[in-house]
């Protein structure tokens, strides 16, 4: 028997995403899709590349949370606590990929996204979906906080450092580099294609919002207040982001240990791979696929130690994360529908 | 119980692609990969993209022979024969990835590629593998001669014209445009990043080696002997191949009337979807499935129609057809492990 | 003593392109640019790339009219005509981007664009500024229609076949490609980077706006009525236009011929390049220059003549070409700020 | 009176692009130029896009000492030295495009580069040609090191706040972004098209042969050994070089003084551009011109100053400075042939 599975927003990038995952996913039924701007019509009339595969028509949200078991929103933030209320009241599974249940912070919330809080209970039940570092709690889940794309390439890159203390957190600075899929389906001209085609830039400079999002988890791995530095750029590129990650070495460490201590910490992580000496991590040997690719270097100069770490922000970094967290709550095999080889080319 | 397969020529783009889709067959299992230049490496030695999915080491032809039932090769053309042949003796079945089959005439292939059939029984036993168009003979062959990239995506979009004779074959024009994996994993200056990027032309024009067995499928589908002009142009993006196709009609039709008809004529076919009226063929809704989009169009101020057929090279038009036509061959469901929804972005 | 010259749209794509060609014109000094969207602004802050060299403020286009002595009008259609009369009226160089002066035929117009002939005495002013084909005309013009970007491929592509009566215009199929420039600044889904990268598909099938303003060029140069098949196609490129032509030849020729042909028509023209057998007109050939590149090719088989011309959209496609108008206008070297090596990578 | 200049290794991309710059030159005069790979063939016939603009014989390099007064040399680092040995026994002015004059340190040469210096003397002859720092000494060179890349895009975006000890720099991290030009003309698998487009990835962590020279230049600035971590990663775009460089301000300051700090140092240089404030340096901001774009920001919850920086990579970092460096030892006006306004699409 399937579990009935719905998409508010299916008609953004992750959302789409979402529902391509689940077609492939033989415990789950697509029950209803929800749009604001294309209630009404048809999934492959706004993506023609879903025709014959998804027609069913886009309805409104409270369709989706009254057909659906599992309910999946991807909205702007500020939009999803009504809907996890509804679902929480129905006893509905709700993964938000959103921002809104992500900060443990209200007032961190308050100062990154401009908004409050309306039911701080509903808040305390949201656990963070980043399944390789909360997997247990996941488990018992009923509304999940799906992390961010910058977030879970920095975590799963950064967790075995801090958790072995071997990096001093004051000086971590965090370079990172996105496909242009993580901007939305909303057209500005940053993303217009003649403007980003063979350029490159760094935007939001040390003021993006997922820095509190990032020090939320850095804190927790390390167990003390984390601060970074964090500057994200635009790549000219669909999918994938990169993240290189710097820091000061408290030891002296090679290369070589570093790889063996992360093997060892990711060592019953499917989609966590490690990558062998001297081969850095890239986008190429992940997109479309749910893998985060790692790889360790030093610099013995410097006395520095360099994370490159490497993900799909449309699959590990926002739809293939939540198609996981949905997996582990309702106690299906975590890897269901996920199952992707990286095309090399 | 599963079958065994292997992969000879396991490191170019094709052969590649085709271990990427055996991973999720079901029935299937990789007994064996080879490469002339990497034997003795791991395939994710070469691919860092399959680290952890496919670490096999790379072994020398005959191994793969060998090991497994069924033996899929993607060489340069001319090194298929022996290989068929030494499948055929031992009963096993053998898909060619490349050339060597395609051509029913040696004085073709002798003028295009400028080889010779030293068995000729052998090339008899050949069956042209486009499921389609040959459904029938595949279910029994042992020798099948997979289709080019640019031929799939051409038969697909004129078979219901020519079939129904709805166009004059002596018009014919067919202006394609590919994607650069098509041109392999091999180095040339005309695919070095600079040099591609941002830049567009046609190439090998009216002379392209693809030419024949256009003409020749074109052919058999019409009744009559038709000769094209056929002008392949390559495109700075990595898969798919758009074909535009002019020919004058024979009689007055609308759009609506053509798409109707191909609506029809494909009506069982999971793999050919038709466009509903307005929406053109593009790479972009096929990419990374075995999908074949096709859209039909007329300009009635010149009396001519024109249809557009998109695929993905390396799958419909490569890996996909390949394995495609392993299932019927091997009576599995036709569409196993092509169930891939293309993503929209 | 250097004439003052204006930009009324600056701030599109084409407006921006003049100015940028201008700044390099030693007989000319920009004297105003205005833009309906920034008005007030400072060119600059729109486009930082042209931080220090234009930071004159925005102002409307009665400004630029007042002040200058050439106007170029970069507008949608249908608003150039009032700025023609008012620059008429006061005796200045008017050059207008758009289409509104390019159609002799006011019921073609009508049909294809929807609009009148308000002034009919000022349309047949109006010189269509091709330099290569009615350079005389224009020595003495006051108001210039410069020529679309498809339709000056074509044109250059296709005149000495026709002139000579070399191919039937019956038979003529142009299948174009245009990079995404051409599709102007405003924002669009099709031209959102993650729809259009790694993707490609023709748009506008037979139905293209410029189709009746190459037919009107292709009928005067044959003298007679041309009726053509046009298809374009979106590149996910930048810059140019590669136009692939086919047509059954009358007789027998050779790609020597043809090239020896093209070479004589061509010999006094800087900005058309007829290249040596074999090699293909390629867009990356021709990028960020005003010239035009040109490879013949036949084919024998089926006794077709195919012709594949280049541009950069921008340049001779639009701003290069309405440079080289006013420099024949105003009597300078033609080349003036037009001497750009296209950098070949 | 023009002077003749020649280029050894013409058909490289940074040589091409010397000559493509020296083709809009009124002073100087290509005499000749060379090719090992290629001597005997015209350069257009390597390069159709310089077809009538350069048609010249490629020659070998002697031919180009002898024939001119200025000699440029892009060759692979250790040839440099006798050539740059013949011309200054035969008074000539040489540009070396390479590493071998670039490091005052012949330890730091034999460590990064496997060299040593034959002629230590020539050496002590050799000008670091970055103008903006060194402008005085070039003027009376007859040997000058063109800068690398990375190098000069760093020290533009650093030299203001090392100058004035504002930032500590034993917290240097620059974390660099290149177009793959810079990798040159030579076939890879990194450069091939499909492996490149639609990726990204860090190359020579910590371990790229400009560190020494980065570092020699901050030193210099700084007036104290200056040691750094590089990495550098490899953009699917043609040209430019977007540097983000990190470090901890020494005392509190905000984005407004750093850029008037900034304004001031370079208020004479015409080919660095400070953005104002918040508008982040961009690739698309200078690609195809010889300006460096700088932009400064703060992170006020770290205590760390960031720079971006951005230049062409062929241009400002290759071919525009060596152009630059020759204006200023041969005494023309330094912007000669340099003034190219950005395209900004």
């Amino acid at each position: 028997m399937t579990i009935k599975a719905g998409i508010i927003g299916a008609t953004g990038y992750a959302g789409l995403e979402i529902v391509r995952l689940l077609l492939g996913h033989p415990e789950v039924e697509i029950a209803a899709v929800s749009s604001v701007s294309f209630t009404g019509k048809a999934l492959s009339e706004v993506y023609p590349a879903m025709t014959g595969l998804m027609d069913k028509t886009l309805e409104d949200d409270k369709a989706v949370v009254e057909k659906c078991d599992v309910v999946f929103a991807s909205l702007p933030h500020g939009l999803s606590e009504q809907i996890a209320s509804a679902c929480h009241g129905a006893g509905k599974l709700f993964i938000d990929m959103g921002a809104d249940f992500r900060l443990e912070s209200e007032a961190d919330y308050k100062q990154w996204y401009g908004g409050e809080y309306a039911d701080k209970a509903l808040h305390e039940r949201a656990v963070y979906g980043l399944p390789e570092l909360c997997r247990e709690k996941i488990k018992s889940a009923r509304l999940i906080a799906n992390p961010g794309c910058y977030p879970t390439s920095i975590a799963l890159g950064l967790a075995p450092l801090l958790r072995e203390k071997l990096i001093d957190p004051a000086t971590l600075i965090i370079d990172a580099k996105s496909g242009v899929t993580g901007a939305g389906r909303g057209l500005s001209q940053n993303t217009h294609f003649p403007e980003l085609n063979e350029s490159f830039a760094p935007y939001k400079i040390a003021q993006h919002r997922h820095t509190p999002e990032i020090e939320q988890t850095l804190s927790h791995i390390s167990g003390q207040p984390v601060t970074v530095t964090f500057v994200p750029h635009l790549l000219p590129v669909n999918r994938g982001i990169l993240s290189t990650m710097y820091a000061k070495a408290v030891k002296g460490l090679d290369a070589g240990e570093l790889e063996a201590l992360y093997r060892q910490c990711y060592q019953n992580e499917k989609f966590v791979r490690v990558l062998p000496g001297g081969v850095p991590a890239s986008i190429g040997q992940v997109r479309y696929s749910n893998y985060c690719n790692i790889s360790l270097h030093t610099d013995p100069r410097t006395g520095r130690v360099i994370v490159a770490s490497a993900i799909d922000n449309m699959l590990k970094g926002a739809a293939g994360q939540a198609v996981q967290n949905m997996n582990i709550a309702c106690g299906f095999a975590e890897d269901t529908a996920l199952n992707l080889t990286p095309p090399a080319v």
